[in-house]
């Protein structure tokens, strides 16, 4: 293995189909990145006939399954290729970790061996989605916090502008939306109103650029270059998509395939419905990213194909390219004041609703 | 006027658009359904010319605009058109009234003249939306309430089962889900488990067909003829999906006015294109049901064209013809037993996370 300044370590074995499509992945990916290196982390028999130029195979002992309990995967399978691939990240073997296994597992993993950044209480989940303008919005948290606080969303926005800003030059002040809801009977509940004004002030002392309120359709019209919410809305507004994209590319193909006649317009209409398809195609967007880590830590979706994963190993390598944790933790710093200060804010406007 | 068996009272001049769609809207209604009637409530001119069959006049002095606050169409525009549409209701004139003024003022006049149902303290908003079965997934609250506990997503789960039974004859006992979120790190938060507590008790006690908790996607996959949720996940899950579908109804219009060549593919593939936006219509969508409420109240999207609230028409008019608010009562009745237990479980379990 020749030294090179770049290295990810993936766990091969994660998500639905494991070293069958996240080796081609890796494959493909050092083609393309001659300063790129990998450490494989995966059963021995799966990476037995690995010898690839910068490439370094390490091996585990165990998986963590798709369904297994965060309880499992953090005190019983201490030899998993998950974990085995965080930590080459912590011990400074890797610049980041990607992988395509069970979201909570990840995060407790991450959380556990890599521990939280500076004034970062709870790390966030942050993917990108395309929007109508033709560029991407990034949003978070989608789903490893519940019950959060309006602090944890000021610190979301946080991270959240310094992964856009990092992931695209072009973008170094780039706009926070704090998601609400509009004209309906009240506006947003306690957390979210205190959340809007932790934001407004982090906007006035220049440590973010808050431009107020977003509504769900915002995310797809591109208003705000990051959009910041609670785990569980954030989770839900993703897989609502999710199901409303497939929904839609069903219906498509079932009046496309309904006679001969619709068949033959198919034909006909091919290379438009072909660039259609990759223009929406979700596997572009595949690869979230766990912020607020002392260690860059990649998701991708579990059902994600060579081609999926290969775009989270691309956000994987552009975060740490760029430097994400070191800008991360700049801006962090930044706002620390403002961090603090609501932290000392009245208790219960910021504390989260959890059962006594 | 020919006395009738069934009368909606109509808001003519709520929405974007007013008398000039919800007018022409309310002819062809009376066109399809001779056995009904309409009272058509709006400023005197605009209503001057009206001198239709089953149609009486009754006209307001005031318009809620779609920017008053709640507290103006309470309490200043006391003889709005939208309160005195509603107010028909109240005096037994009709059956249900259709707006599609501003939600929020809405629901706040509607609550303030017609008052809850005996059993519910939370009216819900609900409204159908396409899955891809072929059927339509029932989904409440989309913003009503914010900050719902435990008991007020119970309670959404019993109207929204009588609602669906009403509407759809062949679905006596309509599934219900839990709108939760899936593998992620923490399954839901601590009022989603009371509630999902509190729904399998329903379902045991027969009180429920509850199918246990389901994701975003499933909305769109029709895996629950129900979805409950709190009204800001409601919200934006709704609203996600307005900007999902917009991008994409964009997108496929881009690709297919790219050139000469995608344009007469475009020709070509018409018919079928045509077919397509016709399924995936929002428009069919229109009219969603403010339920808890001693009347029928139903509302329109403020941008609905005349289809569309022709659609919300033909939703007051099913509702009222299968006696919904008789339903909806009588449902609630059966269940009573079960929501006052929901009444007595531990406060905090089911006590909405409020400021102090």
């Amino acid at each position: 293995m020749t030294t090179s300044s770049l290295t990810l370590a993936v766990d091969c074995m994660g998500g639905d189909f494991g070293p069958e499509i996240t080796l081609p992945a890796c494959r493909q990916f050092l083609e393309r990145h001659p300063d790129a290196s990998l450490i494989l982390v995966g059963l021995p028999e799966a990476l037995a006939k690995i010898d690839w130029p910068r490439t370094r195979v390490v091996t585990a002992s165990e998986v963590v399954a798709s369904d297994d309990p965060v309880e499992v995967a953090l005190r019983r399978k201490r030899d998993s290729s998950m974990r085995v691939a965080i930590a080459q990240v912590k011990d400074g073997q890797a610049q980041a970790a990607v992988s395509a296994g069970n979201t909570g597992a990840l995060m407790a993993v991450a959380r556990y061996l890599l521990k939280t950044l500076e004034g970062i209480d709870r790390p966030a989940i942050a993917t990108q989605l395309p929007n109508v303008r033709g560029g991407a919005t990034t949003v978070l948290d989608l789903g490893a916090n519940v019950d959060c606080t309006a602090l944890h969303l000021l610190q979301f926005a946080v991270m959240g502008s310094a992964l856009v800003s990092v992931l695209d030059e072009r973008r170094t002040a780039p706009s926070v939306g704090l998601l609400n809801i509009g004209e309906e009977v009240i506006k947003g509940n306690e957390m979210i109103k205190r959340a809007g004004e932790l934001l407004r002030a982090a906007g006035e002392a220049g440590d973010l650029n808050f431009i107020g309120n977003v509504e769900g359709n915002d995310i797809f019209k591109g208003t705000a270059d990051i959009v910041v919410c609670d785990g569980f809305v954030g989770n839900v507004a993703l897989k609502t998509s999710e199901g409303l994209a497939s929904m839609i590319a069903e219906f498509l193909k079932q009046e496309f395939s309904r006679n001969l006649g619709t068949k033959l317009a198919a034909v006909v209409a091919y290379p438009v419905l072909a660039a259609f398809k990759k223009r929406v195609d979700h596997r572009r967007y595949n690869g979230a990213a766990l912020l607020g880590l002392r260690g860059l830590v990649f998701k991708s979706h579990g059902s994600a194909d060579a081609l999926a994963f290969g775009f989270a190993l691309e956000r994987a390598y552009d975060a740490a390219r760029h430097h994400l944790l070191d800008r991360v933790e700049a801006r962090i710093a930044h706002a620390a004041p403002l961090l603090a200060l609501g932290v000392a804010a009245p208790a219960g406007a910021s504390t989260a609703p959890t059962n006594p």
